[in-house]
């Protein structure tokens, strides 16, 4: 089996191309490909495969075997993964996943630019227990010796954005799994915990559902923008510190879409070999 | 850079040749190639370098930058890479590493025996403070708010072996580096917990000097039996229980060698792309 380990800000991942791997059951060896001491090691598997012209279907499955619907790091790969092998003319290409289609674009400096297109706010659309039709933005999650006031926003998947004074005093693996698998979110939750730095610089940990604690999140800092803008805590640009770099959202006013510029980084190409 | 991903037992290694990358600066890298977000992840790199016949001299850098004088789950690797690889005639094998020589040979149903040679016993050997030429049986650790009593053994690198009532008891994340960087061990020291179920089995968890947990160690296992035989616990010939698998360990009263019997598995063979 072929494939190619790519990173985006150490969010890493096992870029295969299921035409090329004719038989291989991508999904049912996702556990183990991305087991870091017996397999390849990464957080999730994405499958690629051409749709023509400059469309791909893209699917991404985590490390616990789940599928989830987008990843924002994997669209950056993976769109800079169809440039490198040329596998479509140009730097603008269509990313077809189960959250939607984004658009990554392969800028001059080798970072990518996506268009992850719009936020859903809705609770029918992220999902959030309640009415369908109202707002997501004041959610109060309540714990066993703790309450968070969450915003809820989709981007293809669900998050829960929480504004804290203090990044560095929430402790990510005690609280992130307990959002995550809260009641109000019905499919679970990835969990964003956001110190805001000045209105242009956001200071994020997540908690990846199916994952665990990752170095970044793509989506989670479109969502935290987002959140950050519907509740007038930032601007409609900003820069948000992940833990394993940074990443630029840009909100946009004139479509309601959302950018995400960042780089992706390949780190070596492998053929699978084990006999299991 | 080509490379080779194996592990044993779960405990994986980067398997390169020098001399079909020239110029790589493996001891440099080996952090960075460690790394399992941003680089192949792995224990550690391994050097394979052939020195005429069956012949071959192997290296080793930790996780942390750091050289090791020896991995015994790593001997097991290299002995099936060589043969895997027609790198030498026939099936057993000379390494020679910083540790010392050892000879794994592969066995028919593809498991490796390696002959790890004689353990050390004196403290000037090990090594381990006080009089060089006084045996290490009876170690008395004092941490603070806890004493352990060790068995200091050297299979060419350090093993404080420590046996204990209940190995589910114990805190290895906790006492594991502080064994390891106690005054006792100038060089520091690998520390493993053991557990004696009967004389033939025991159970085994390892903290690996610049590693930190590991699902096996080789050496420590073998260490362990022969700590388990001077002390009267443990018969000569035992069976190893490792969060990941088994070794079966034979301290030969032949030619008093340590031999180490268990699997090596390679998983992918790579090339490293990432330009840095």
């Amino acid at each position: 089996m072929q494939f190619s380990k790519w990173h985006g800000l150490g969010n890493d991942f096992v870029i295969v191309e299921p035409e090329k791997n004719p038989g291989f059951d991508f999904r049912g060896s996702a556990e183990h490909l991305c087991d870091r001491h017996f397999g390849i090691g990464a957080d999730g598997v994405v499958t690629v495969r051409p749709l023509g012209g400059s469309a791909f279907e893209m699917r991404i499955y985590n490390s616990d075997g789940t599928e989830t619907e987008m990843c924002g790091n994997a669209t950056r790969c993976v769109g800079l993964y169809i440039r490198k092998n040329k596998l479509a003319a140009g730097s603008e290409f269509e990313l077809h996943t189960r959250g939607g289609i984004v658009r990554p674009k392969v800028l001059d400096n080798g970072s990518v630019r996506v268009d992850m297109g719009e936020p859903h706010l809705l609770r029918g659309e992220i999902p959030v227990a309640g009415d369908p039709a109202s707002g997501a933005e004041n959610l109060a999650i309540e714990l066993p010796g703790r309450q968070f006031s969450a915003v809820g926003v989709s981007m293809g998947n669900p998050h829960a954005v929480i504004f804290v004074p203090d990044i560095n005093a929430v402790e990510l693996e005690k609280w992130g799994p307990q959002v995550e698998c809260h009641a109000l979110f019905p499919n679970k939750t990835n969990v964003e915990f956001v110190e805001v730095i000045s209105d242009r610089m956001v200071r994020m940990r997540v908690w990846e559902r199916g994952c665990g604690v990752t170095l970044a999140c793509g989506t989670g800092s479109c969502a935290t923008c987002v959140a950050g803008v519907v509740t007038g805590r930032t601007a409609r640009c900003i820069t948000v510190l992940l833990d394993g770099g940074e990443l630029q959202i840009d909100y946009s006013l004139n479509d309601n879409h959302v950018y995400m510029t960042g780089p992706a980084c390949e780190v070596f190409r492998g053929q699978y070999t084990e006999t299991r």
